[in-house]
């Protein structure tokens, strides 16, 4: 539970006591290659922190095909945050793509903890307005008009990403094809 | 200032004394249509919320092409937040679509109030929460894959904007021809 600690304190710092009790909050959980954090249909009872490994956040559309939302690595937060807010179920797969470990919290504990702690209220706040920027980003990356400028711009954004996830997966969120990717990758290594 | 109050208390109540200095933070401002309120390269002074109007955030490509990112109405929020919250100029263009009004607030203000008021910090988290699904769910509409799943999806979102942004706009939001856009109308009206 260090790691949740340290990351808390990358926004606002919290006394051993504060943290004995926002710990109780959290559950941590191991989890493998291939394995599902959530299904599509599930009830999103929780978000996740990832403290370790790579995680995907994916849909599949009316005719089959997959769409990747995001990914997610270390110290990022994922879940279907439309099902996760609004109290619905999930349109939405999480994966893990690379073991690692999670820790999870549900609707009532962020709400609890934000409303007992000003500093929760405000770590939440500040965490939000980087999955916003992020997300901003992510369609700006969609809207552009190349695939050597979306490549480039996710490059640019996440360069430890890039090494770590499965090209077939880049060239799906990228929405461009392999054979693209592939000639990019080659491009971008000369 | 008091649709200002009321946008604020439908998240949380204040006090008469407390909005008396919270309303200190923001200044009103009158908007006509094909004003802006942000072009491209501008410091991002400001976040701003629509009191009345219809905005479009948008911004241009390097190949001259726009990009509609957000259309916002009535309680809705807007600026480039990315250059907003990392201060850096912006990338968006900020224009009026239909007469409005709206107040704007600094970044320096934004986190003066939630640093003093918890309940401001509550106040901006609720409101990011829901501009973050807004922003999930204009991901969802991007990687659709058909014009009919995006106008559909795009109508049951925001019933009030199809009626009152011009069709080209709607197009280029959704990313769908003009003619394609007028079928979608027409066969949707029968």
């Amino acid at each position: 539970m260090n790691r949740l600690r340290e990351h808390i304190e990358e926004i606002t710092p919290i006394t051993d006591e504060e943290f004995d009790y926002i710990q109780t909050f959290f559950t941590l959980k191991k989890v493998r290659k291939n394995q599902f954090l959530i299904h599509e249909g599930d009830e999103v009872k929780h978000e996740f922190l990832a403290l370790d490994g790579i995680f995907k956040v994916f849909y599949i559309d009316e005719d089959g095909k997959e769409h990747i939302l995001q990914f997610a690595k270390k110290n990022w937060w994922m879940t279907d945050y439309v099902g996760f807010f609004k109290q619905k179920n999930s349109k939405m797969f999480v994966e893990c793509l690379k073991d690692g470990e999670v820790v999870s919290l549900t609707l009532q504990g962020r709400e609890k903890l934000a409303s007992e702690f000003h500093k929760m209220d405000h770590f939440f706040r500040i965490k939000l307005t980087n999955g916003y920027i992020a997300l901003q980003q992510r369609i700006i990356l969609l809207l552009s008009s190349t695939p050597q400028q979306r490549y480039e711009e996710f490059s640019r954004l996440y360069p430890d990403l890039i090494s770590q996830i499965p090209k077939k997966y880049v060239a799906e969120y990228l929405g461009v094809s392999r054979e693209t990717l592939s000639r990019l990758y080659s491009n971008n290594n000369k």
